[in-house]
């Protein structure tokens, strides 16, 4: 038959990261196009505790529960967004997601109506512009440096669009890893305050922050704890998929509670709720006295910046001589600008017969003609090991000599 | 802040449901209104022995993994789906969600435009009837019968509107617990192939059939497998939610290649994919030689008939001498016509004070004034115990009572 798909459903399909899936099931295939955190750090013994725990205690926690999800998982939050990032949220006010992902999908699905202009961070993540695109947003990009979104611009756009909405990550953004100075995000809270924006502020790689010895709320507050009134102007979003791991599918979204109504209602008929089973889970992992979150994510930021030390190592190398690149201080990628003239899409293609891949900076665009995007790559160094990430960027050295040579 | 939420979002706050729920956390309080499984028989010891097992064997179960879903699971099932079903899917034309809402909420978005007329049973789900309406379809309730959809009204529907799609649960549907006869399942079939609707077929409630000794596959076939060409004109959806346990939230989609490729993409937009973990400790238990899936079906369906009779049983007491109900041979729900003029909602807000719950008939009505299903009520019989059962149903009479000694 003719299957007649919605009109917008055509955008779903361009994803060049679709085929990069399929070919990594091959078995000597090396990615570093994804963003998984490192499946041999998991607690994978604590977690096994905690579902024989668990389902012992309590048949309830394989019943449906609540669309908010597990109170006592919302009461932790409250009390660990206090203690460690000086966020002040009733768990009232917190609604359990089954990630980042989805946190962003729901938001946008009650907020944004065909044609509303959304402000986002260029470049920005692919899945929050698939997200905009399906929902029909027009999506406009504000420019960013190494300190984060510049405020003349974000104003500029303000003005110019009269969005109602800015989507943002300030904490190593994906794909640039970029933090963004304490400066930068009192000025992108004040405007959006003075313009009556709401600023999803995504919060999935805070965490990982490898600068030692600093503490992560005075150093990188969230704008979310930055303004007067908490969670009126911002909705504080992030996971526990990079900290303790992804098949749990928590995550949440925090604000203001109308906003959180809205948004536990669209949860409640897009799925009902996530895993009961998994938010006890978690919870009973995190109350463990076998189990730190703070320890344990001390050391996988010991891990990563060991592996993120490796690749700008191998960045060093002469195929990447007219190549540039800041060095993140947390996060999961590297953003790399490719000597000039260089196409990532054009390189992602030598790379894969190779048997690597990475992802190219046209994922991140929310244009389709921006020359400087479209000239870098986002390469993830948390979840390929050691001597995988050497063979990887050695493969994708040698696919770049192969162009740069030609010129 | 003044929150400007997207045009449609405000009809996903309507549901009396919310309140419902809100009130069932009171300890004493009895609901007949949702739909729940009897947590008393989950498998628990298996499931936990399946979380041991997964965890120790392979950290990737804690990984993000494929947006389609655990391959093995999909395999499982596709032999299952021959084997008890009659259905013929290959494990790449399956999808596996967290849930059959979930199946329908993506298929819904990647199908259906503002506008769009989509046909409906009448009475409805509630969960159907939410995402149809955020996406903004027309919906066109189809009359039915204790047959099943009347082919007469179905045509004229499909002639007068031109739809697209067609969503029904042919088996024991949520409300009314009916069963569609084989003729009217080969009639709806006809009739959206020669027209060229897709068929969204919610099989949630197929394996809870009470009527011992009858052969599923030939007594209840799904219209999915009546077609010649399976998949092509039908998509299938269903879950584990009520035969396991709901906190593994795994339901499918199967079907045509092209339909499920994109609800594939959706899903992966709306929250990657499905808790890994979840998939595989449900694989590992439907391969253990001490779970027998059709075994613990079977003693599911020997207790929820026990229950259904005596809900009969209290039916049958003065204070519902003027009501009518036809007793469904499976699913979870009873349907009520209520005396001649009492309306479901008046009854519900008696019963809340009660402490008792149902559904209201007005939740399941795709239009706001149809007197029918206003005076109808559903009532749950699969999750109270028989004491709770015999207690709500009480509690229910009462009320009932209150409003017919009145007149």
């Amino acid at each position: 038959m003719q299957y007649s798909f919605a009109s917008r459903a055509q955008t779903l399909l361009s994803s060049p990261l679709r085929d990069i899936r399929e070919l990594a099931k091959r078995d000597s295939f090396i990615s570093l196009a994804e963003e998984l955190p490192a499946e041999e750090l998991f607690p994978v013994h604590s977690l096994a505790e905690a579902a024989t725990s668990v389902l012992s205690e309590d048949p309830l926690a394989l019943q449906y529960g609540e669309a908010e999800g597990y109170r006592p998982l919302r009461e932790w939050l409250s009390q660990d967004f206090s203690r460690r990032k000086g966020l002040h949220v009733q768990p009232q006010h917190i609604l359990l997601t089954t990630g980042t992902q989805q946190a962003i999908d729901l938001l946008v699905r009650v907020y944004v109506d065909p044609g509303d202009p959304v402000l986002v961070d260029n470049p920005t993540s692919p899945g929050l512009l698939q997200v905009l695109r399906l929902q029909g947003a027009a999506i406009i990009p504000v420019e960013g440096d190494q300190e984060g979104m510049v405020p003349e611009h974000l104003e500029a756009m303000i003005r110019k669009h009269k969005p109602k909405l800015l989507m943002t990550a300030p904490n190593f953004t994906n794909p640039t890893g970029v933090a963004w100075s304490l400066e930068r995000r009192k000025k992108a809270l004040d405007l959006c305050i003075s313009h009556g924006l709401l600023i999803v502020e995504d919060d999935s790689y805070g965490d990982l922050s490898f600068a030692d010895g600093k503490n992560q709320t005075t150093e990188l507050p969230s704008i979310f704890s930055l303004e007067e009134k908490q969670g009126e102007h911002v909705l504080y979003v992030g996971s526990f998929s990079k900290t303790v791991a992804p098949a749990l599918r928590t995550g949440w979204a925090a604000g203001n509670r109308r906003v959180i109504e809205m948004m536990t209602a669209v949860k409640q008929m897009a799925d009902w709720q996530s895993s009961m089973l998994n938010q006890r889970m978690l919870h009973h992992l995190l109350e463990s006295k076998h189990f730190q979150l703070e320890d344990h994510i001390g050391m996988l930021n010991r891990e990563y910046a060991i592996r993120l030390k490796l690749m700008v190592e191998l960045l060093k190398r002469s195929a990447w001589k007219d190549s540039t690149y800041t060095i993140p201080s947390g996060g999961m990628f590297l953003w790399v600008q490719l000597p000039p003239g260089l196409d990532g899409e054009a390189l992602l293609r030598a790379a894969l017969l190779k048997g690597v891949a990475f992802l190219p900076g046209s994922m991140c665009s929310a244009t389709s003609a921006q020359d400087r995007i479209r000239e870098c790559i986002r390469l993830n160094f948390t979840h390929p090991g050691r001597d995988e990430l050497l063979l990887g960027m050695n493969l994708i050295s040698e696919a770049v000599l192969e162009f740069t040579a030609r010129n």
